[in-house]
């Protein structure tokens, strides 16, 4: 079967460097499946990116080898990386990208053999010279051990804020918005790694909130509401009425703030990082 | 032959949803030909996404799979379906996306089968969880049948406005802008689905305009033009002057209003659904 | 081995054009792989075109048909045309779109074959009725031959500025930024053309710039600057301290105006074209 490749980068597409990499990719492997996750990842942004491998790599078919350029420090001391999971590959720079997606048992090993590269490396585009070659071999089936040696220590970013401030009050942020402008938010009912700790046990994200007394605080933001600062649980957007927001269960599991086809984002003018809080009268959340 | 899936969504490409769709989709059948139409109708612009279908099918190859999520009411009561016609299929919800492709002779199903549907369905992403699993089972091969229960009735858009208002005189109204700035009108040599009554058989998109006395008044919407609001046709873009405006028939055989390296909307500030009139002095069009 | 068919645009993704053309070769060709190297060309930017397909062509498998439509002259009587180098095809308008990739050996024919064309050419979208079906016809093997005539004359566009105006200092120009921010200029280590008469020698993309002394001149431009309109080569971004700008041999083997984590062309506000000239105080570039 054909190997598929997903890239994600902060390329843009109003360049062609996307496109160079392809073309790179299918000068060692003519033969694959070529996704797009995304090449709009904010410049620079290793978090979002992160959150984005997190958030789609458990549809894709196990074997996916993921092409990650997100990749500020290049042409640093930074290593470029391959990493081996119990289902996929990801290569990518050193620099936390894979963070969300590593798990507890993984390879991973430096793209040291100059074999894999690129004749000439460029000091400032290491997605065509070293990324998409070692993408290109994995898909022509050279083994992993051939991309280089093994790396000691994979860079890992900090969790997003998740912490209980009181028995029935946990303290969270925006993690940012998407096309839409529904703000995505660190509550989730999911594990982003097996060890974050907080989790909240009484969502489900596909019945509904059981617990009808949950509200959303966002009044330590420096806006202030027609609503006092608080949002309420929604089952789906057209519950909300024109200019209304509230909250539910995203498609990845987090809670989302959400109005009906407007911009929760404009509406709220939270920024990414805003603070918020989660609160219930029946708290049953765990520290799992 | 590989199945062609032709992607059609309102998500745009700043967020990983289409990369989603297409992982769940190649989970069940790897060997598709993945073909984006566009990932930037307006949010919840159903009319638009419509209206794309309509302009794009009768190029793809008989038995092409649209996977169409312009869906702003998703996770309320307005089913997931899907359509066969005699060229091809369409899943998606059903709220109007299908009215200019439809035609007279289809069949429809709801996408009742759980067994087609991804095990955790959300509320607020079908792109994912019904529409792109169900076109994941027609790509490899399950039947039309298999994807669940015949439905009554499938919802439709009206027409755009198209009328006589006196006889040498018709009223009609702006669709949209395109990314040059040519504004597309409701004014079209072809039918839009059979049964629209008004077409303007004088012209023929591939010879000019034979009735050279054609004249579109634009002088209803708000604004004034030097031109007194009256514009001629051409025959391309480079017959016009820069910042002067005229009007052709555009590609998909509508009259467009266009310019010559600028762009005809921001000259003209026609919104919209803005009212224009089509005049000539030889009135030929006919009531078929 | 399954054709590549690259694709170039300037028609954006907001539309449905780019995937309308790739239904016409689908449809004569069901086995390409599709590649977009970007359709974000500015509208009727031919030589923003041109640049990009000469950035990218090393990097794909030879054979590759470059399907390439920046076209403002669209219905005129501009040629459609077909071009064969030594190493890839090329289809698109004759308008100097393929001057920095013919090289000195080609065959260029006009696309005047009707079998070749779709049935009813529209004067508005020859990408979809006559370049879209010539990289079709020719990605199921047709011969080149096929296509059309041969053509006698390949429109071409003139170089970039650059030439020598002192013994120690090169005039050049600001040819375009990219999402990044990051300004290329016209002075490159690598020939454009084999004809382009000034590079420069002792540049090295590789292993940094050995000529320490080289500075650029940016003062001709119209804004003044903290550093006096003087930058500075470094050998990547992160070199750079916040809010400064300098310059390195881009991935393209070309000076870019960089930042680190910023964007140069905001920083330093100049305009496409904009003059700026190359300093050393060891003059090694030959008029080779």
């Amino acid at each position: 079967m054909k190997s598929i490749i997903a890239l994600i980068t902060d390329f843009g597409t109003m360049d062609t460097y996307v496109g160079v990499m392809k073309a790179v990719i299918l000068s060692i492997e003519p033969e694959c499946q070529l996704i797009d996750l995304t090449h709009e990842v904010p410049p620079g942004d290793i978090r979002r990116g992160a959150f984005f491998l997190w958030q789609s790599q458990p549809y894709f078919p196990h074997g996916t080898i993921f092409l990650c350029v997100v990749d500020p420090g290049v042409g640093t001391s930074r290593k470029a990386i391959a990493l081996q999971t119990k289902e996929n590959y990801f290569i990518g720079p050193n620099n936390g990208l894979f963070t969300y997606v590593c798990g507890k048992n993984y390879q991973v090993r430096q793209i040291s053999n100059p074999a894999v590269w690129r004749p000439d490396l460029s000091s400032t585009f290491h997605g065509r010279d070293i990324f998409a070659p070692a993408a290109g071999h994995l898909a022509k089936g050279f083994p992993f051990s051939y991309l280089g040696d093994p790396l000691e220590k994979l860079e890992l970013l900090p969790y997003p804020r998740l912490e209980p401030i009181k028995p029935n009050r946990l303290k969270g942020e925006i993690l940012f918005a998407d096309r839409f402008g529904n703000l995505i938010t660190s509550f989730g009912i999911f594990h982003l790694v097996e060890d974050t700790v907080y989790r909240l046990e009484p969502m489900n994200a596909f019945s509904g909130f059981p617990d009808s007394s949950l509200k959303l605080d966002i009044s330590k933001s420096r806006i202030t509401l027609p609503s006092g600062g608080t949002l309420h649980p929604v089952r789906t957007f057209s519950d909300l009425k024109p200019g209304e927001c509230g909250f539910l269960i995203g498609s990845s599991g987090f809670i989302e703030l959400v109005s009906y086809r407007m911009s929760a984002k404009e509406l709220l003018r939270l920024p990414e990082d805003a603070e918020i809080q989660l609160i219930t009268e029946n708290p049953e959340w765990k520290n799992s």
